[in-house]
């Protein structure tokens, strides 16, 4: 205080002090301008500055496109069992016909992708952030385009393509640009929990590509779930193979010919990032390929069986990602906010005719609303219209299916719960479109009073049927939600965040969004389920770490490094060891005065080690 | 400033300031120390203090203890197939015999595991941190204990047994003592990257016990191996079943009384903690079991595949901790440090006979010390004692193997080798010990000019054979540290940090020390391996976080619940939906409101949405 008073005495004191301050921030600015100029990517340097460029959209996306209808449409052409013929679920129409891979086709793929992350593994995180920028430019600026191949494939409407393709993956691509450096720096450790040792060394986990990673992914969003492994992999240094559904491979080839040019533009390899496709048969050819150094599936049970059982031969680790069968529990408090808990119900039901992973499987309302919810549910859904929007000829709400060969089963499931006691307030069976006759359609269906006996309460039913579960209270509701064997996601609805916090952790799933459905997918946390529903994350920090070695090293800390001191075995323990009760006290003793909580045990350790 | 001046003109300012200054200290010092001592453990409240207690230790582990030698030794009865009998590998007395356990012993220890969860899941940290506190008082209070328990069992040095069984288990008890709160407590992260919803959205990772875990561990440190899971499985909430290997029942028993009275000293369910062991063939009934939320095992690649194929019939997940031929490269800067370079070597080839998953297995020495280096080796290996020092008879270095079923093998590698063209400097052999006929004892060995086309090379040795590979430079040396099909640790000593450095990351490798040995283990960083060493994490944060449900939780930022407002669906797309067209429209512009980095796009795009 006195040295202040004494040099803000006068005006000279304060020039003086002026002069000095700018005259040591003059240069120091300048040197901070530079580096950031020169060395993070801005719109002065342009470092990481999307790339323009253009990948003219197949015809059959094209507006009012006429291809010949299939009739009735198959992927298998009875007279070449060793091609893939590609058409429009929604109407039938033929897309293409692509020759399956061959084990050698797989072998040289996973070659080729091998040779090209040899030279990619060293690149830097700005390099890799502009090509994905590059990618998130031509999506965002192409989102039409986009929506009409996947629409066009999988058979959904325009808004599920943005929402549930688009969208989603614009998130993945952005949140990595922003997050995902941070992620992949090395994290540092604690080190040694032991007194002495604990002084001498520093500890961290580095995160390394692993080298050629593989992504087998289902067919129900082609773009965003080819996107996402993608993604992922190239921005942790990785080459990755994607295996997509045999259901949308005329999709998945269009999306791949996008990811190559931007590869190409970026001035990268474009062998990084290759594309697989096969029947059943040729794909444990691909699962059991030993040059596989990581597996992720996103797909059904009995599929994810078949492929763990061929990684577990050549122990490759695998992030499995299946169905679940998640609930909404709604507490009784919600009465004023049901018409909008309503139109999130209906979103997360319906939304890409019902095939979402973490679509709502079952609604466990608590007795207050049910009746109210339930009316509210039947007049909109009795308003939703099937059909086929990619030319905006109708208004629609709800897609085709993929296929048709579930609809048995969905029948055989309804068929069950209404013997036990469901009622059918709408729906329930396959909709023949007047206009797209070949298209596969499945009614929007709402059953109630669904109880826990049924076959529907407990088997994932990835279509558009809404199945309303009555509880009791809270407890009730929370059991029945933790009762299948699936443990994926799950949302819980009330007014009063405290009570809604308690059910979310109470609930058995990997992920879970409170008053909301299915956020936590969209804002990149890790993404995985428990139970049946697989194990393992993709998504967020966890996801990109997990397509790396993470590496954990050990060295000496820094100030003992520059002091030249470097730990070395103690003579006490050297072999051949001098004197056994020697090496013996010293050992006790080393752990007594690491581990020891009592100040008199550690000084006694301390004066025995001394010796 | 001049306020400052002001202030400061004459004491009795300065008094005034003085007098409220202790005003507002002493309550909020008493406030702070109040919390202090009621809310956190500490010395006043004693909340966290170890509890006294003592379990007997039994009679083969005494002092001077006479058991009668089994001749030969066996853990199979000829005469009894459903039991398993323990003897001391180094004297071959027999130690005791108990009966293998049943699938329904199976089935029962399980279900009792997963009641006792229940009422266990809901602990606080605080509960569990003294149990694991009276653990490590325990065990640092009755090192000598634990130590000839372990030796008794598995034919370790007594120094072996507290370097590789007690040090590393106090480490791993008072790590997470420190550190286990703070990697479980709920982890915020960055949220959408969308920037609209990135407003409203906050998202976190919480981590909850997942059930009833299992460890299948291996016998080479039988304290250790089996007190690692035990301890992460009980912090992090969780019920443990420990399959024991058949090699040492009779230590795993006496351990396992151990945590059971620290268990109930603590106030909780003995039965949180199970032990299990049996032959190969009911193993099965193990690793099929339903009941089984995650497996950690630590062992073989023979058997690893057995595991993991049960495991993938349930979709258990696994985290595989398999063998390794971990390197330590030796740089050609090392002159004047070789004798403390040799020590290391030393200790990481013969600790506990070789058998050590982490144990050096090559060493790759560039030209330039390459002759020193190996002449230090053989003087000092030609001086290591072998035998039994429980009850110091004896001077000794090296234990004896587990049993004697590997000899043959470890004599085919060494043959191989020499007839390939290495050269044996000492051992290669069982030796035969004069006073304890039954041992199973091998000579230390060391074996020069290895190279890459031998199988000792490429095959996991898990025994005490110092291994020399000759390289050229430093390229060669990772290429030839990379080359095998395991990939769990290595080290690299140079007096050149930067070197070291360079080398440790371009080892494919999951752990690694700079300029030291297997310090990557003590220091509690995830360990684990790649490639065949096996995959996932045990140890650290990660260890713990893997033995939790990793649940994503998202929610409304507490400012917008505090404020009462709420995200719900938008009404342009609420089902049914009132207009394609404006659907489109919303849904594409929030996406380019939310993700496009041009401002004029966003502001067009929000112009849009505002419509």
């Amino acid at each position: 205080m006195i040295l202040i008073n004494i040099n803000l005495n006068g005006w000279q004191s304060k020039y003086q002090i002026l002069t000095l301050v700018v005259a040591l921030l003059v240069p120091l600015i300048y040197y901070l301008y530079a580096r950031y100029v020169t060395s993070r990517p801005n719109r002065y340097n342009g470092a990481e500055e999307p790339i323009k460029f253009h990948v003219a959209v197949p015809e059959a996306a094209a507006p009012h496109w006429k291809g010949r209808r299939l009739n009735p449409p198959s992927i298998r052409l009875a007279d070449d069992p060793s091609s893939i013929q590609s058409y429009c679920p929604a109407t039938g129409q033929y897309l293409g016909t692509f020759m399956a891979h061959t084990p050698y086709d797989i072998d040289d793929k996973i070659d080729r992708a091998r040779r090209a992350q040899k030279g990619y593994q060293t690149t830097s995180f700005m390099v890799r952030r502009k090509l994905l920028k590059t990618l998130a430019r031509y999506i965002g600026d192409h989102q039409e385009d986009f929506a009409r191949v996947a629409c066009r494939d999988s058979g959904k409407t325009r808004v599920d393509a943005l929402m549930g393709e688009i969208l989603v993956t614009l998130e993945k691509l952005n949140w990595i640009i922003s997050n995902g450096e941070k992620a992949l720096k090395p994290s540092q450790r604690p080190g040694p929990a032991h007194r002495l040792i604990g002084i001498l060394k520093q500890a961290e986990v580095r995160y390394e590509p692993l080298g050629v990673v593989a992504a087998i992914v289902s067919w129900n969003y082609p773009f965003h779930n080819l996107m996402g492994p993608v993604i992922a992999s190239l921005f942790t240094g990785n080459a990755v193979i994607i295996k997509c559904s045999e259901q949308v491979v005329w999709s998945s080839v269009w999306f791949l010919k996008v990811i190559h040019a931007a590869l190409k533009l970026c001035g990268l390899n474009e062998d990084l990032v290759q594309l697989c496709y096969c029947f059943p048969d040729t794909a444990d050819h691909f699962t059991l390929h030993p040059g596989l150094d990581h597996i992720t599936f996103i797909g059904s049970k009995a599929v994810a069986h078949k492929v763990v059982a061929s990684a577990a031969k050549q122990l490759t680790p695998c992030v499995v990602e299946l169905g679940g069968k998640d609930a909404v529990i709604v507490l009784d408090d919600v009465t004023d906010t049901i018409q909008s808990l309503a139109s999130v119900i209906m979103r997360g039901t319906f939304q890409s005719a019902g095939q979402n992973c973490i679509g709502i499987e079952r609604v466990i309302c608590l007795p207050k609303n049910y009746d109210h919810l339930v009316s509210i549910l039947e007049s909109r859904i009795k308003d939703l219209r099937l059909g086929s929007d990619i030319d905006q000829l109708d208004e629609i709400d709800v897609g085709a299916m993929i296929s048709d060969n579930r609809f048995s089963q969905l029948g055989d499931l309804i068929e069950d719960a209404l013997d036990k006691g469901a009622t059918l307030l709408h729906g329930g069976k396959q909709y023949h479109h007047p206009n797209y006759p070949q298209g596969h359609y499945f009614e929007p269906t709402l059953l109630v009073d669904v109880t826990k006996d049924m076959r529907i309460f407990n088997e994932e039913v990835f279509g558009p049927i809404c199945t309303i579960v009555r509880s009791r209270d809270v407890d009730e509701a929370i059991e029945l939600a933790n009762s299948t064997e699936y443990g994926l996601g799950g949302s819980v609805f009330s007014n009063d965040f405290n009570a809604a916090n308690d059910v979310a952790n109470r609930l058995k799933t990997g992920n879970v969004a409170i008053n909301d459905f299915a956020t936590f997918y969209v804002c990149q946390l890790p993404f995985g389920g428990i139970k049946k529903s697989g194990y393992g994350k993709f998504g967020g920090e966890e996801g990109l770490r997990g397509l790396c070695i993470e590496k954990s090293v050990v060295m000496d800390k820094s100030l003992f490094r520059a002091l030249g001191v470097a730990t070395s075995i103690p003579p006490q323990i050297d072999y051949p060891i001098k004197n056994d009760t020697k090496a013996w006290t010293f050992v006790s003793s080393l752990n007594k005065a690491g581990y020891d909580t009592r100040t008199w045990e550690i000084v006694k350790a301390l004066k025995k080690l001394g010796k």
